[in-house]
């Protein structure tokens, strides 16, 4: 559950790495002039090649997210403050893109698109994807009054089909047909690999688990079609800048979360309570995939972050068939192939 | 067990039955004029009506088979001997061959194309399908011992693998990669539908287990593609003439089957030791479902007829909730959706 809960507000994380990012720039500026010279195919082949690699972060970033939860259980259990840990993977991704955006000033000067100065018009947007994700783990805290842990995680799986729906409403971009039966697919496929003995006790869930269910999945995948439609709003505006204002809002509903939730437990034992070499990990990662998406995100969108995290989920238990004996049942076989299939047809339905 | 070794012969029921065939080859008559006067257009509509018609006679009752299945097995159990009644759904379906020859004749005469007399050059591949039953079903009986019953109905899945590759290589027809991909998901999806906390033990199943469920898979497989090969080889040849060799042939080796497997109980207690009036419905439900194949085989193919049957298995459990009471898994319902995108997909893929 502490897993899931920072796993679930790091989906905003439009975070910026300084190498990744110079790397970037530079790649941005040459597939400028690839497109102006060799012309399209090139430049092409270069966001295809970006694409793949910034796919593939995250997929391993995800999936090892995954195997640090299973050690730190296997470790014993951490009673440090969830809503802290959330607060610091805010505050280590900004002063990520504030470092980014330094040594950016010093290369090439300030000019009016890596400027942190911003104007309201521009600005006013960027706590929209914070205050889902708080109002989303606010919910959270109500739905195990209707759903147990095991049920809860096959409902999440609704956050798939929502993200495609609200991709396809708010940022009005086209799937095939086949695209979407592909998505339909990765949805059963990936519950089907999560499901065990107890699974069936999630049809008994009542109606009002069931609508916050949805409520939760729409939240989120409003949240991450947000942020995309944010990044992509204005093309030639820094990343960095966009970020840092988007984690900046992060922090600061994330203090408010504190409050909320650990007012209390942080007032009596302290901000850091509970805290291990093992937490520091997870918030490092976290920080780490947070930049992950963001590069998704860019480079790519939210259809291409929901399979590669997907994917990190199935790579997670062949991994821990190995480190932990792991056995995979019945049902994580045929889920993963209907996965791969899922892959194969979002791929092979492209529309032209 | 017992409903599926009947099931498991019935997959060459290359049957006819009088009426609907009369009615055929009416159709074939007027769609060979429609061809002529009208253009293709008109001919390919009639068949894809024709198509639909026998697929979905094969689904219900096939589905209907299932339920006869529940029914018998609530009412408790029948000592009859499987070998003795499949060996009736052959004669029955022999009976119904000669019968709708014998109408043919009247109303056509006799011709090249409807005479029941034959070459050896003809009638020297009818034995194959019949044997290869015959062989599989001697194997169920070893399989038993490296595999249970629950995990035996798993591992059956592996038949709609095998009826692809083997349609693609005896048959040299083409598949579109999404319409592999839908197979793929076909089988995936009825595993999934099928799941239950047990089905793990399967993945425990021993090498001579696995290597004797892939050879029963490939002898059904094989048979299923080489009775179509039969059936589509002579297209003007009647398929009344066509079925009456095949079955005559079903019989023989059904005759053999009960003297390998059943020849002390039928010696002793009777032929007919056992049965009741389920039975006898089990009987003409299996004779009329061959018919429903037979009719798949000559105008669609062995892939409908895979498809058909699946939806069927899903279709006996949704119905098995008003009639008996079920209660449908989340599996099921995984199952199920992957299963209707498998449909979607197959269709979508076609190739042009």
């Amino acid at each position: 559950m502490e897993y899931r809960k920072i796993k679930d507000e790091d989906d905003h994380d439009v975070a910026s790495d300084i190498e990744s990012l110079k790397g970037k720039s530079h790649t941005v500026a040459s597939s400028n002039i690839a497109m102006a010279t060799l012309g399209v195919g090139s430049s092409e082949r270069i966001n295809w090649k970006r694409k793949g690699v910034v796919t593939c972060a995250l997929t391993i970033l995800t999936s090892s997210q995954a195997i640090l939860i299973v050690w730190s259980k296997r470790a014993g259990k951490y009673e440090y403050s969830v809503t802290t840990a959330n607060f610091l993977v805010e505050t280590l991704k900004c002063a990520l893109s504030l470092l980014a955006l330094t040594r950016i000033w010093k290369n090439e000067g300030v000019t009016d698109d890596n400027r942190l100065s911003t104007t309201y018009d521009e600005v006013k947007v960027f706590p929209i994807p914070a205050a889902l994700y708080l109002f989303k783990n606010l919910l959270q805290y109500y739905i195990f009054a209707y759903v147990d842990a095991p049920g809860y995680q096959i409902l999440k799986n609704l956050n798939i089909i929502s993200t495609g729906v609200l991709y396809r409403i708010i940022l009005k971009k086209k799937l095939s047909e086949i695209q979407w039966a592909g998505f339909i697919l990765l949805c059963c496929g990936c519950t089907t690999a999560q499901l065990n003995s107890n699974s069936d006790r999630v049809l008994q869930t009542s109606l009002p688990g069931w609508t916050m269910a949805i409520v939760m999945a729409l939240l989120s995948g409003f949240a991450g079609v947000y942020t995309e439609a944010i990044i992509k709003k204005r093309p030639s505006r820094n990343i960095n800048v966009q970020n840092f204002w988007l984690y900046v809002f992060g922090m600061a509903f994330n203090a408010v979360a504190i409050v909320i939730q650990d007012f209390d437990a942080v007032a009596n034992k302290g901000f850091f309570h509970g805290y291990s070499f093992i937490t520091v990990l997870m918030i490092l990662n976290h920080a780490l995939s947070g930049i992950a998406v963001s590069m998704v995100m860019k480079y790519a969108d939210n259809i291409v972050k929901v399979y590669s995290t997907s994917v990190a989920m199935l790579l997670t238990a062949v991994v821990s068939v190995f480190l932990f004996n792991f056995h995979l049942s019945l049902a994580f076989f045929l889920g993963s192939t209907v996965v791969s299939v899922s892959v194969y047809l979002h791929s092979a339905g492209k529309l032209r």
